[in-house]
Parts: structure tokens; sequence; C-alpha cells
């Protein structure tokens, strides 16, 4: 089963609308800046990986029609369509990088003709893409070293095919573990309020074979204290340089729950995903999103009085001391965070 | 607002129909043992204290029209109808305690007429409810003693009016603090799968005029990291000798959250919730419940795939070393549980 998460295609972004899954599988083509704004919003894209390739598609997607001959001209739609779609989502570091790198790549490419930087930017994006298959490759490797046969493997929301470009990030590893046949066996936290666990994991981990089983998020600790977890393993939105995680509301809940079993707890993000210009987890902002997704459930019917207050993070931070170790693209790193980030991640 | 979770009206039991909350208030009459199994089972009446209540009506209501003058009889059809209430749900200790306690009173008066046996079953039945109305006036008492002004309190589940008499074990002792001026705020985990928190705990603290914010179970974590919980409250269905609690799934998760952060982590339950029987919380049987409260969210939208795997426990066992007291009706207990929970409880 080969599924591709997002893609250029037919001069639109081609993305799976994943607020479908698992009821329908359906393909969409986002062909305007607008549509794709609202597309990350609602999360028929997300995952910090898939983020960046978002970023990278929409700013060629966002400048592709303007009739210009002037780079001027280009460079302030650039800067429009960037900072717009920079406003979507304000959590992953992911979406920013890839903005950043399309910026980049207008900047050495400015002094030619536009429709040459055109060109440019749109191989900068499929690069992007085709960058981040080979980095959850290379952090399935690295990963897949961590795990035992037989291992039972507790994840949240979902760092899979389904946040990256086809291939994931937390269960990156564990398809690599899976193929080396180790034989893991998963156990997916529902991820209230979107369900993105319930929804996503359980469903493409099903469809590649893997053995799963949805608990709610409460359950977590039950889990563990009947001593039915031996790894914990997550993706990150953002990672601080001293190794502070955000990452989906529910993986610090998570991270104090190992350290007070005594189970190894890991991060697994890609290079992109680092942002060494903060120094911990205290300047990430947290994206606080609408009642509506806690209060209506997934699909509209009401579970709470009206007008109830709601307090709703859509991330938290994982403190560095609670993570075992951050596998990425580029090694395991393991503490002390604070120099062994700067070693592996060069940005 | 006067609200009466469970009570003796025109030949039947009279409850507040809760899965219906908070969309509609309503109460529905009991008029067969079957109902009442079935309201138990699908938790039209939840929460311990108010299980014990159940039980002691459901068993006169299982024998008030049988047509013998043979005690013996009676008896018959006594155990019968105690051993099947007592099949609805096996964790609450409640439930079992006020089944024994109709036993009891038969006994007792086994010798008389068996009208008479069964008027002393209705008195008794009544009885018990009279009590836990006491009951949870003492829990208030003594936990407000516990409260400071503009604490900030987390709970999970339902342990108030709705899951009592009329008052509640958890929520009686914010009642109460509430009624001495203390202007406590709650925030209420949503409690996956079955979302009490969400439905009930938010709807009765608002009739109430008690401030309170509903977050999803993942959440309790961030809160507390950010400072902005005081103190963590819950409910019990079962308590063992030693102190570990069984309630509803999620406490024990609450319970090291807190004391990875130092907050006091406090049960609320009536005498009758204890089962010194049981030596630990290893010997509480957790009842573990269908798959489609899981999959198919409250009102039948499924949010899995079909056919996958899930794990339900309706309960957790949190380690009495995660306990920083337990208040009772009969006064607060605080380590050493073991010879503490002896001196006050006396069954």
């Amino acid at each position: 089963m080969r599924i591709r998460t997002i893609d250029w295609s037919k001069g639109a972004i081609k993305i799976i609308d994943q607020t479908r899954l698992p009821r329908e599988f359906k393909y969409i083509y986002i062909k305007s800046l607008k549509e794709l704004w609202q597309a990350i919003k609602v999360m028929q894209v997300r995952g910090a990986p898939a983020l960046g390739a978002a970023a990278g598609l929409g700013v060629y997607l966002g400048i592709k029609d303007l009739k210009t001959d002037s780079a001027a001209r280009l460079k302030k739609e650039l800067d429009r369509v960037i900072s717009y779609i920079g406003s979507s989502r304000p959590t992953a570091k992911n979406l920013f990088w890839g903005l950043e790198r399309m910026r980049k790549v207008f900047l050495l490419h400015k002094d030619k003709p536009v429709a040459k930087i055109k060109d440019y930017l749109l191989k900068e994006a499929r690069q992007i893409m085709e960058e981040d298959r080979v980095a959850c490759r290379n952090i399935g490797r690295y990963g897949a070293k961590l795990i035992n046969r037989k291992d039972t493997i507790l994840t949240i929301c979902n760092a899979g095919i389904l946040a990256t470009i086809d291939y994931g990030t937390a269960l990156g590893v564990i398809y690599r573990a899976y193929e080396e046949g180790k034989d893991p066996k998963v156990f997916s936290c529902e991820t209230r309020p979107m369900l993105q666990g319930a929804r996503l994991t359980t469903w493409e981990l099903n469809k590649l074979g893997v053995d799963v089983t949805m608990i709610c998020d409460s359950m977590a600790a039950t889990l563990m204290q009947q001593g039915r977890i031996s790894k914990v393993i997550t993706g990150a939105d953002r990672i601080a340089a001293n190794g502070d995680t955000a990452n989906k509301i529910g993986t610090f809940n998570l991270a104090v729950l190992s350290k007070y079993h005594g189970i190894p707890f890991y991060i697994a993000a890609p290079e992109s995903t680092f942002d060494l210009k903060i120094k911990s987890g205290k300047s990430i902002h947290i994206e606080e999103r609408g009642r509506k997704e806690m209060t209506e459930l997934f699909f509209r019917h009401p579970i709470a009085p009206a007008g109830v207050k709601v307090f709703n993070p859509a991330f938290d931070v994982t403190p560095h001391d609670l993570i075992s170790a951050i596998i990425t693209d580029k090694g395991v790193i393991r503490p002390p965070y604070i120099k062994n980030i700067r070693k592996i991640i060069l940005k």
C-alpha cells in the first residue's frame, strides 16, 4: 500500500483530506492560497513535516500566476504569501522553516528572469518533499535500533505517513522496526480533541499491517502500571536548543507517566523541527484553538452545556529532562541536549 | 436549584436520565428490575454513592410485588434479585454495600410477616438515601477545611449531585467551600470515553453558579505545568484497606501528574466506598466496557476504523502513596492509611 500525503499535481497541491478519515480516503486539489490556509487551519493537512511541504508548495502556488516581469514585484507578493501562510498555525517549526527556505531560494536567484525564479521555487518545494522522504527513512533507520523484538510502543497523535510525505517520524521508527521483523505492537492514544490517534494513526497502521490498539488518552497510565508499555515514541512540532519539545497536547502527560514508570520516552523528528534560536520551551508559542473542537466533538454533536468555558491548547511542552533521546535524521541525540543538539543539528 | 438524582416515587425508582444530559434534563421512572439493570449498565444512573441507593431501591423494587406469605420464598427471590443487580457493574463498592444492607435487614426481620419485611426493606432503602445526604454534607464540611480562598481545583468524571443523592463527594467539598465564600474555581476533565466531566460536572457546577472550565483529559498536565491547579479532588468507586483507590479511568493519571508537580491529590468518599476485606488495589476487579463507547464517541458517529482493537477499562487504581488524604464523612484520613483507615472506618 502506497500512500502519499501531499504532492504537486495538475497545477495544484494534492492532499489527502484528513478530516474525512477514517470514513473516506479522498484526495483533494488545492488551487488557491485561501484554500490552503483553510486546509491547514482545519487540519485537512497537518503534521509538522507535512506542513513544511505545504509551506513550500503554498509559496509556489501563491506566486505562480503572478503576471509580472519584475523581481521586485515578485518579492513583494512572495513576502505577502509567506506572511499569510505563516498565520495559519503558529506552533510547528517546519511550517516557518519551509517558508524561509523558499525566501532564501528567491534571494539566491532574484537577479534571474521571473519565470526562471518561479521554476526554482517549484524545484525547491519539490526538494523539501524529497528531503522529507529521505529524512523520515533515516529517522526510521536510526530509531529502529532502539526497538527490541516484541516491544509494545505507545504513541500519541499521528506522526506517521499522514504527518509527513509518505513514511513518518515516530511511526517511521515503528515501520522500520516492522520491516526488520521486530514485530512491534502499538497502542495509539486517541488524542482528544481532534482524535488524530483514533482516526489517522490506527487507520494507517491497520493499512500497513502493524498491530495497533486504540486507547483513550487517560488510559495510558493504566497500561504502564500493568507493565504493558515498553517504550513511548512521539513526534514533535518544535524542539528548542535545550531539547524542550512542543508536540500535540497530551505528550507532556505521557512523558511524566513514563518517568514515573521508568519507561523510555523518545521524540522523533527531522532537523527541520529544531529551532535553535529558542533557548527553552518557555518561548514556544502554543496555539489555542476554538471551543467547538471540544464541546461538539469531531462531528457537531454537543457534549457539553452551551456556553461552558473551555481551555483548548493544541500543544504542550515536554521539558528536556523527561526525554530519553531525540531520534533525528542525523542520528540519535541523547542528553545533555544543550551540548549534543548543537553537535548534530547544524542550522 | 434543587436537584435530586434518585428517589422512590409512585411505586418506581425515579432517576434523572443522565445519558440525556446536558441536552435534556428529564426524570424517568424505573418499574422493573430489568430496566434498572439496564439503567445502571448504560449509566442513566451512575456514581458510586448513587449506585448504593439504586441497589437498595432495586432490591425493594424486585420483591415488592412478590405474592407470597413465605419468608423463605421471599428470601429466595431476594437472593436472586441481589445477585442480578450485582451483575450490572462490578467495580463500585457501594453497589454491593447497598445490596448487603438490604440482605441484613431481611435477616433481622425474617420472622416477621412478609408484608412487614417488605416495609422494612423500603425503609432501609430510604435510610440509605438519607444517610448519603448526611454523609455527603459531612464530607463537604471536613473537606472544605482543606480548601483555601481562590483555590483552583481539578476534578475528573462526576462526583457531584449526579453521583449521589443530592450533594456530591468531591464536588460536595467544592460546594461547601463555595457556600463558605471561598470562591473556588474548578477545571473539569471531560472524562473520556463517556464524558461525564464534560456532560455532567460542568452542567451541575454551572447550575449552581460555581466557576467551571472544561478540559480534555490530556490537558491536565499543561495546566499543572502552568501553575494553574492548586488541588486535585476526585471521588472513588472502591478503596482498599491500604488506601489504594479505584476510580474513573484517568484518576491514576492525575495522581501521577500531581506528584510530579507537588500538588495535593485528594480522594473524597463516604464510608460505604471502603472495602476493608481487600488488602490492596491489586484485588479490585476493573470493569472493561464495550468498544463502541470509544470508537463511536457518545452519539454513534464512528471516529476510528471499523474493527480497530480497543482497550476500554472503566476504572483505574491509584496507589495509596500518591494520595495526600482521603476525605470521608467520618473525617479526613491521612497516611499511613493501613493504620489510619482502620481507626476511622469501622466496618
